[in-house]
């Protein structure tokens, strides 16, 4: 069982035999893979404990993923459910808790093909918004099953604008009650996931209304189904939102409220309070209700996005040195296409952000659980900081997996067109996180206003307390900078020091031209908020280089930390210079804009990437086993460990529906149309 | 019936009531829509044509697409072939020719969703390849659908190396028959579409084997199911290859051959024959075989690729005037999103490559149509030009529309990935379009190679004939240039001349660039594939200018016809510019590489953007509605004409089958599920 083949594979026909072409890639290993796994899994200890969660969640049939693309949206919500619900028995069978380790472990074998995810949200929600008294009594019901949560936020009219949405909770202090009711077809809450068809309970954000006034959103506990027979309650109007784009397996859904009732204590109310005779009582900030957000977004990075890319990433290696088309050379036989330097920049810069932003989620994941408890603790000092980091490296991260996963996918041809091969699903999943916890635009510039005003308080006298409060993710505002990059040959590019100032000057430049722009604006007359809607083009710009600059510093942060591993030190910051630098390619326009860049050391940049190409392909499936994804889990016929590509896509193919099921247009058009021409005679 | 709103509209209940929004945006019209729309018609009688074509498509319910987006594969294609059915019914009985533009416009109205679309390139392969008689004999059997046919070239392991195919046709004297064989597993025909469960004839694609000499690849007709009972015929193993990303409704099918025999005759013998006696006769160039690539590709870039971003944009431009979502001031009402700046560089951008497009796809069909008849006598001048432009242009169209109309979908929010937006098909379709007909990595290198061999004739002796020989796409590599761009201010950039020369620059330099770096390799001692293959990615970005410089050069070629039409000629330049200049800034690298613009430069053309974005912004939902696409063939409940959005979604969603069919996980799984806290009691 040690052996990665006997770990790793499908255990199919084919998997007893390794392709020829895929074991010459593992036979020279410039570094220990087994040690870079467990630098990924955060110890050895913990690669063994998801190894074992892994075995035993392939080891039953209830879990098998394998006929996901054969099926219609009802089958996949129903063999959604029944992972849920078998992974209930098992987690109560072996003892694994609520929020311990093995779940995680389980869910990312399952590759998050689970239903009652969005239980998982409302229960985030509720501890970072309900009373002590309020997690003592739904915790356990949501622990036991007892009911089924949602988070019911997003309205058919209003998603981003949070203080738009038109539900409303109305205080009734005769009966202490909150009649939450949707006034307009607007108002109908649609999207939330696991609320179409398996919810009982229904977090509601609404706008408060109590003794007469408006307070804004608030979050409310509403139950939807009968615990009885799972009928909508009395004045519930509830259903599916219908086919999406992919999570075919998640019910989201639509709720309308006619006049429902829930008892005060329905509110959650750590942050604010209603009093029985309808008093309101602020305890946090105007912020503190967007805290689930935050939480849902940390987790959301490492926990769904990125492994998605990395799955890309196996497949598209895997098959790119199996797949061999033209020949290099008239003499030579066909060459893999990984051998194509064209091929190498398709995957080469998506592997390095799959480590890029494998450090960066760890690092703000640390960051958030040191400042989550301080909140809680109703200390928002970190807030703006957090907020800003979980808010830019969600939109960073969403934009670039996705984007990378349909490179990944096109890499592969034809063949990645075929849903067999896996990818078109992770792209198709990857693309909705642009979108979902917030779209990536508003994202961005809530960043940048971030940016604007921590760039404004550097311009403060120095030594003043707001230059001194600066956030450290922006502390580089301050730091020396030079005008002109010092790079005399390709291979200084390659010094992480060198790099990583240039992102952070771009940065500087940016943000200081978008807060110029803003300010020549308003001086010439403009409001405010027009100079500002003016702007936003710029202000992104900023924005993205900015989050680009964090990722570059995090992942050099990250390689120092490997010093006692000089072999995966090594293989990483060749990863590591080939994202900073690719990024420098890709935006050299703003590296040459004011000359701190010249032409010739972005031909001398191009030069160090091109060469990184070369060094990092005879790496490169290694570093893609790494990730140590079983073939159950990244469920691809193009991507399985053993490189048996062919076989299995035509095997795969045969137990299609297309093919097990009759023609169902022959007797009706085909025979008729082949046939026609005879009456034509 | 004349009114944009009875011709276009859906006839539900909400057609009734245009949506105050949307008409708003309709009430000032600085030009004349129903004149551009006969402009992209090429005529004011080929839109009335179009019309009553579509006045007829819509009148039958056979047709309706409506409920696409709830169809399992199997109801797709049976709902394809329905179409194929009907249309040939209702073409019979009105005397619409096969190649005539009313069913052109009918395939137009039902957004390509009909079955045997391949059975039209089959047509293609037989008149670009088959001798005269060939033609006589298979052309109306074709037509009157007396067989069903499919093109099948792309095998398991080789789709882009047509010399890899490994399907042998080896001749037989004795019999005077071919020997069509698979013989081996990667050889099995995988992809063509029709062929799954549908063709009873292919045309195989396989390489020539007579007198014991290999041939390279020919083309076959194979009859491989009964025309009696549509049984696979003897020696043909055949299915479907199952589920794709898109292309439901087509049955991309496997095709196996054991050694079956067709007759001497069923080679496609225009360019090259094989005597009764096994000898081998050549009459056209090794290229001639890639005709009906040739072909398709020019008929796919107007045809196929281009509408469905046009349809992408006029959803999401009829939808950015409907949402609302937060506040430009606070004191306004909720802006329409279309006002907010970033939401103008998500949707502009894609609306000027849908005009630009439209020109270049109409100059390159008219060149084409022009060379291909010389080409079929034998006249190969053209083709070398026809190739690197239809291979560009295909590359650069598919690339550039597939992530144009995913950037409608993502400036949707959330509504923009429910299927019953319309947008994700339409995305997932177009990201075929990059692979099939020639991968596009590939394509631009093909492009590559041409413009190396160009720029290489430019270093002849002036005036001898290869420099004279030039072709005309790239005669710019020889015209005038200048070291630094004389832009002063913003308005300087919305010069055609200004940027057109600016966009010669860059190519030349960078065409320059890559022989350079070709020549240096090979001068330095490796051998001459190597040295291309470590150039390829700067080779690529080469190549991507200067199909970026054909598309600006050919829009303002397309808009100096129009000057007898000046608002229209106005408000087409604009998107000119802002194509151009998008260009500009997304690759201001390559223009500031070499000191071409000057930072302040790029400046003004940010400037010159932003002003555009603005100024386009109020003929936006106009220059979309231009396109004049019905509300059945955008099949959105958020792109209808009226803009009644959410409505619609809402009442769409209701039909989906996850609410008409009982919640298949109640009694297994979500009852017991929450019910089983009681066991534990
Ligand atoms: C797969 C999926 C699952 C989901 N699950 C849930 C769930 O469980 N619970 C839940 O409550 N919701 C859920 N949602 C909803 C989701 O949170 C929202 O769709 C998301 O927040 C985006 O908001 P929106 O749809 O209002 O986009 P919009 O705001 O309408 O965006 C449309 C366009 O307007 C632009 N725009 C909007 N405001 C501005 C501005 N101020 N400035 C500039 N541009 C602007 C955007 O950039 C975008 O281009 C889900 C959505 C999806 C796709
Ligand atoms: C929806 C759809 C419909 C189709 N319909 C048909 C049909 O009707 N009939 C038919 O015959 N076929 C059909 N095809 C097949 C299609 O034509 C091929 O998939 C396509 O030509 C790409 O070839 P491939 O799959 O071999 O890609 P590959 O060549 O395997 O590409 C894989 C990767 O290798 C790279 N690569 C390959 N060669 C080189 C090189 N020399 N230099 C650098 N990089 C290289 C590519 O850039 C790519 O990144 C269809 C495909 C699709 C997706």
């Amino acid at each position: 069982m040690g052996s990665p083949v006997h770990r790793v594979s499908l255990g199919d026909t084919w998997s007893r035999q390794m392709h020829p072409d895929i074991e010459s890639e593992r036979y020279m290993q410039s570094f220990d893979v087994e040690r870079l796994t467990n630098i990924l899994d955060g110890g050895a200890q913990n690669t063994a404990l998801r190894r074992k969660v892994e075995s035993i969640i392939h080891s039953y049939p209830e879990f098998s993923c394998k006929d996901n693309y054969f099926m219609t949206q009802n089958e996949r919500y129903k063999a959604a459910m029944r992972r849920a619900f078998h992974i209930r028995l098992i987690a109560r069978r072996l003892g694994w808790l609520e929020d311990g380790r093995e779940l995680g472990y389980a869910y990312r074998a399952l590759s998050g093909d689970v239903a009652l995810n969005i239980h998982r949200v409302f229960v985030r929600a509720l501890r970072s918004l309900g009373s002590e008294e309020q997690i003592a009594k739904w915790d356990p019901l949501c622990k036991n099953i007892q009911i089924i949560a949602t988070y019911a936020q997003t309205e058919l009219g209003h998603g981003t604008y949070l203080q738009g949405l038109e539900t409303e909770a109305t205080y009734d202090a005769a009966t202490q009650e909150f009649v939450i009711h949707s006034p307009t077809l607007t108002a109908t809450k649609w999207w939330p996931g696991d609320l179409g068809r398996s919810a009982t309970h229904a977090l509601v954000q609404a706008q408060l209304i109590c003794s007469g006034a408006r307070r804004g959103m608030h979050a409310f506990i509403v139950p939807i189904r009968s615990l009885q027979d799972h009928t909508p309650l009395p004045g519930i109007i509830i259903g599916d939102i219908g086919p999406k784009m992919d999570f075919d397996q998640t019910d989201n859904g639509f709720l309308q409220l006619n006049h429902v009732r829930v008892p005060r204590e329905n509110m959650l109310s750590r942050f604010a309070q209603v009093l029985p005779d309808g008093t309101y009582v602020k305890l946090g900030t105007a912020q503190s209700n967007y805290l689930p957000m935050v939480v849902v977004r940390v987790e959301l990075l490492s926990g769904e996005i990125l492994p998605i890319l990395q799955k890309a990433c196996v497949i598209a290696m895997r098959y790119s040195v199996i797949r061999r088309q033209s020949r290099l050379r008239p003499s030579d036989p066909e060459a893999k296409v990984l051998d194509y330097q064209t091929q190498q920049q398709k995957l080469f810069p998506q592997l390095a952000i799959s480590y890029a932003f494998h450090f960066l989620a760890v690092s703000l994941l640390e960051f958030f659980q040191h400042s989550y408890t301080a909140i809680l603790n109703q200390d928002f000092s970190f807030l703006p900081e957090l907020h800003a980091l979980s808010t830019g490296m969600k939109a960073m991260m969403s934009e670039f997996c996705t984007q990378g996963a349909e490179m990944c996918r096109r890499a592969c041809g034809g063949h990645g067109y075929s849903k067999l091969s896996g990818l078109p699903s992770l792209v198709t999943k990857l693309s909705a996180s642009c979108t979902y916890e917030g779209e990536n635009t508003v994202l961005y510039l809530q960043v940048a206003r971030f940016l604007v005003k921590s760039y404004l308080q550097t311009q403060m006298s120095p030594g003043s307390t707001p230059q001194r409060s600066l956030s450290p993710s922006v502390a580089y505002l301050t730091a020396p900078d030079l005008a002109r990059c010092p790079a005399q040959r390709a291979a200084d590019f390659l010094c992480p020091e060198l790099y990583t100032t240039a992102w952070a000057h771009v940065a500087v430049r940016l943000i200081k031209d978008s807060v110029q722009h803003l300010q020549t604006l308003t001086q010439s007359g403009a409001d405010q908020h027009e100079a500002w809607n003016q702007t936003t083009v710029i202000h992104l710009q900023a924005a993205k280089v900015h989050c680009y600059y964090v990722t570059v510093k995090g992942f050099t942060e990250a390689l120092e930390k490997l010093e006692n591993e000089p072999a995966i030190q090594q293989v990483l910051k060749r990863l590591c210079d080939l994202h900073a630098i690719h990024g420098i390619l890709t935006n050299s326009g703003d590296f040459l804009h004011d000359a701190f860049l010249s032409g010739a050391q972005v031909d001398m940049a191009r030069t160090a990437y091109l060469d990184l190409l070369r060094l990092i392909r005879k790496d490169a499936i290694l570093l893609t086993d790494a990730f140590d994804f079983t073939d159950q889990c990244l469920n691809s016929a193009l991507g399985c460990y053993d490189g048996n590509v062919y076989e299995r896509l035509f095997q795969w193919a045969q137990k299609s529906p297309t093919n097990t099921q009759e023609n169902p247009a022959y007797e009706e058009y085909i025979r008729p149309l082949l046939q026609s021409w005879r009456s034509k005679l």
